[in-house]
C-alpha cells in the first residue's frame, strides 16, 4: 500500500481527496499536517501532525492543495526531508516557483494547476491552435464557484500561458483581465483572461480564437469537483516512480 | 415615401442604413450629414450637409449612429428643430441622457442601445429572472469585433440595468469589470459584466443566473450587423407616428 | 416531522432522496417500496415493503422517481388509498396521464418532468419567447449521461410543450427528433428536440429560437443531480398544503 | 491573371464567389456553367454557357460548389478534358468519390466538405483528442440555415470520420443521427451527428468529448457565408500549382 499524505486538509480538494483515499484499494492515509483543529475524525491509523518534518518522512508521497504560502513552507522542510509531490495549489510566486525548481533536484515533484485530463488536453490543443493560427484573437473566460478567492484560475492562466509561448509572447505583456471605458481597440497580442464568479460551478474555461469571417472555441467543463481529487491520485501513484525532476501532467499523460 | 437622415454616415452601422435605404421601397435617403468628406459617392437626390438645422429641416425622421460628444451636438439643436430621432449611440454621458428627456417633450424619440427584436426580448426576460430567482448570482459577458473602441457594450450595460432594476439595485455600485488578483469571495449584490473582443463578431451577449446546483444562461448572438440596421429603419417608420416622448425598443415592440 | 415515502428507491434520484430526507430536519422516511432486495441498509424507523397500500398508508406524502409502469401501478392503488404524491418519472404514456388526472381529484398531486426551479423559470420565458417571436425557428438540444435510457429527456418534451403551447401547436405534429439523409428545406412550425448522450452530465438543455440575422438561445445546466431531489423534497412539503387536485411546479414557485 | 471557372453559380456560395472573383486583383472570371438562364448580369469577359467541355476548357482552373448529381456529370466530362478542380460540393455517393480518385491521377483535385482554415483545424484536434482520449464519449451537433437541405452536413460528417478513424472505428457502423423512444443506454463506440436547423446561421459545429466527471467541447462558428468563398479562392490559387492527385485543405494547410 502506497503511503499518501496530505497538505491541505481542511480544503475543499482536500477533504474530496481524504475521502477517496479512505476508500481506495491501494493506497494507505498515512498522515495529514493540521496547524489548527481538525474539524472531522480520521482513523487512527492516520497520523495527525503539525510538524513539517515529521508529516514528510511518514509518507511515501505527499499531495498538496493548500496555499501559496504554505506550500513555500513546505517545500523549504521538504528540501531537507525529500519525499515525492503533487502540488496542486495555484498562484505560486516566483520565488517558490524557484524553489520548486531547486527541489526537483532531490526530490520528484509533479505540479500542475489542474489536475484533470481534460485540462491537460485543452492546453496542448490550445498551444497547437495558438501557433497554427497566428493571426488569430485570443481571448480566455472562465467561471468558478462564488467562493473562489482568486482570479483568474491559476488553470485559466497556465492556459493563457501555453498560448502565449506558442506565438513567443510573455504572457505579462499582454495578459488583459478587465475591460471598462473607451479603451480603443484591441491591440494585435492581446491574451485576456476573464473571470466569471457565481453558483457553485466546478471550473469551466473557454479559449476563443477568433478571425475574420469564423472563429474556434475550445471549452473545458468539470463536472464535479471529484475530477480534481481523482486526477491527483493518479498521479500521486505516477510521481513515485520517477526519478528526481520537476513534471508535468502532460508528461504523465505522454501528451 | 418616408424622409430619413442618417448622422453617422461614416460609421460602419451608418454606411449599412445608407445601403438598406437606398434599396427601400417606403423609404427616402433625403439628408447625410457628414463634417468631413464623404469617402463614397450618394444620388444627387440626396443633400449631404455639415449644417444641424439644414440637415434636421429636411427630414421627417433622422436615425443617429454617431458617438457621444457628436450625439449632444445633434440633440441641442433639434431643440431649436425638433424632428423625430431613432438614436443607436451608446457611451452617452449623464448629461447627454438629461437632454434627451428635455428634448423629448418637444419631439418623439426612440432611444435604444441596441436595434434588435431579440436584444428587446432578452432584456425582458432576464429582468424575469433577475426579480423571480432573487439569489441566484448574474453575470454577463460579451464579445464584439476587435475594432470596438468602449467596455462592456452600450447593449451589456443595458442588460445589467435591467437585471439590477429588478433587484431594486443600483448598477453603479454593483458593476464589476475586470477581476484580477487575491479579490477575495463573491459579494452577493455583484453584477459582473466582462467584454471581449476578436475578430469580427458582430455581436454576443450572454447573462448568467447561477445557483447553487443548476444555472441559467441567456445568450444572443448577432449573426450580421444588417441586423442592427434593418432594426433601426422599422424604428424610424414607428417614431414618426408616435406623440413627443422618450420611448424605448420595447414600448415598440409591445413587449 | 413529515412521514416521507420514497417510491423508486433503487435508482439514482431515489438514492439521493434517501440520503437527503435521512438528513433532513423536518422529513422523516416513514416508507420505502422495493420490488426485490434493497442493497443498502436503512434505519429501522423505516418500514420497507412491497405491499402498495401499506407503502401508501405509511405516508404523509409519496415521492415517486420510478418508470412509467411503476407509477401507473401506484396510481391504481392510491384512488383507493389517496396520499399527496410528488412524480417525476418521465416518460408516462396518455392513459397515465389520464389516470394521473382522475387520481387528483381524490388527493393533492404534483407532477413535474423536473423538480428544478431552474428549469420552471426556462419553461416560463420559453413560452414567452416562442409567442413573442412567433417566427423564429425553434430548436432545442439536451444532453445527459450515458447511462439514461429514454430519449429525447422528458424535461426537453416538457419545454417543447411549452414552446409548442403558445404557437397553438400540438407537439406531436410538429416534433423531430433526428435530421438524416436529403430532408429538403426546414417546414416553418417544426420543433426539433435533440438528444445527446455522454460521460456523467447531470443534465443540459438549450432551447435556440433563430431569426434572420440574429438568435436567442436559452441554456439550463445542472450541476449536479443533488438538484433534483432537493427541489422533489421542496416540492413534498408544498403538496400536502393543498387541495386535491394536480399542480404543476410553476403553481408551487408562483411562476 | 489566374482564369476561374464557377461551376454552380446559382446556389448561395457560388453567387458569392462570382463577386468576389469579379473584386479580385490577380483573378479573372473567366467562365460560368448554367443549365437554365442566369438571373443577374456579367461581365463581356465572361462565358456563359451549358457545354462541359466548352466550360472546363475556358478556365485554368473550376471552383465547384454545386450538387452531388452535377458534381458527378462534371467529373465525367473532365477525365476527357483535365483542368484543376477545387471541390466543395456535400453529399457525394461513394460512385462520385471513387470516380473523384480516378480523375485525380489525370489533373490536380482539392475536394474539401468546408473551405474553412478554423474547420481544418478543428478537424485536426479532434483527431488527436478523438485517438487520446479514447475512453471519452463523441457527441457532434452542429447547427446550419433554414434552407439546408441535407442532413447532417458535410463538414459534420467529415468530422465525424475524422475522430471515427482515429479509434480505427468506421462512421457507418457507429454513426447515429437521430434519438427518440426507450433507446437504452449509450453504447461505447455511438458516434452522433445531430442536425439543428433555423434561422440565417451560417453554420456552427460543435464535437464533444464526454468523460466522467469532465468534458470537452470543440466549437467551430462561421460568422459569414463569405469565409467558405475566401477559403475557396485561397484553394484554387493553390491547387493549380500542386502535381495531379487528389488532396485535402490540411495538405494546403500544412497540418
Amino acid at each position: 500500500m502506497l503511503k499518501v499524505g496530505i497538505f491541505g486538509a481542511t480544503g475543499r480538494v482536500g477533504r474530496l481527496l481524504i475521502e477517496e483515499i479512505l476508500n481506495h484499494d491501494r493506497l494507505n492515509l498515512s498522515s495529514v499536517y493540521v496547524r489548527n483543529e481538525l474539524q472531522y475524525s480520521l482513523p487512527s491509523s492516520t497520523m495527525v501532525t503539525k510538524d513539517f518534518k515529521v508529516f514528510l518522512e511518514s509518507s511515501d508521497v505527499i499531495i498538496d492543495f493548500s496555499s501559496a504560502h504554505a506550500t513555500k513552507a513546505l517545500l523549504e522542510v521538504a528540501l531537507q526531508s525529500p519525499t515525492p509531490l503533487v502540488i496542486g495549489t495555484t498562484g505560486l510566486d516566483n520565488d517558490t516557483k524557484h524553489l520548486l525548481e531547486n527541489a526537483a533536484e532531490r526530490m520528484s515533484i509533479l505540479y500542475a494547476t489542474n489536475m484533470s485530463r481534460g485540462v491537460a488536453m485543452l492546453s496542448k490543443i490550445a498551444a497547437l491552435v495558438s501557433g497554427t493560427l497566428k493571426e488569430s484573437d485570443i481571448e480566455i473566460c472562465e467561471i468558478h464557484h462564488r467562493h473562489k478567492k482568486d482570479a483568474p484560475s491559476g488553470t485559466a492562466l497556465s492556459l493563457a500561458e501555453s498560448c502565449a509561448k506558442a506565438r513567443n509572447l510573455s504572457l505579462e505583456n499582454v495578459q488583459v483581465s478587465g475591460r471598462c471605458g473607451m479603451i480603443g481597440e484591441r491591440k494585435k497580442d492581446e491574451i485576456a483572461v476573464m473571470s466569471l464568479r457565481g453558483g457553485d460551478v466546478a471550473g469551466r474555461h473557454t479559449i476563443g480564437f477568433y478571425l475574420d469571417g469564423e472563429y474556434l472555441e475550445l471549452t473545458h467543463n468539470a463536472t464535479s469537483r471529484l475530477t480534481f481529487a481523482k486526477g491527483a491520485i493518479d498521479m500521486a501513484e505516477w510521481i513515485v516512480k520517477q526519478k528526481n525532476g520537476l513534471y508535468s501532467i502532460q508528461d504523465a499523460l505522454k501528451l
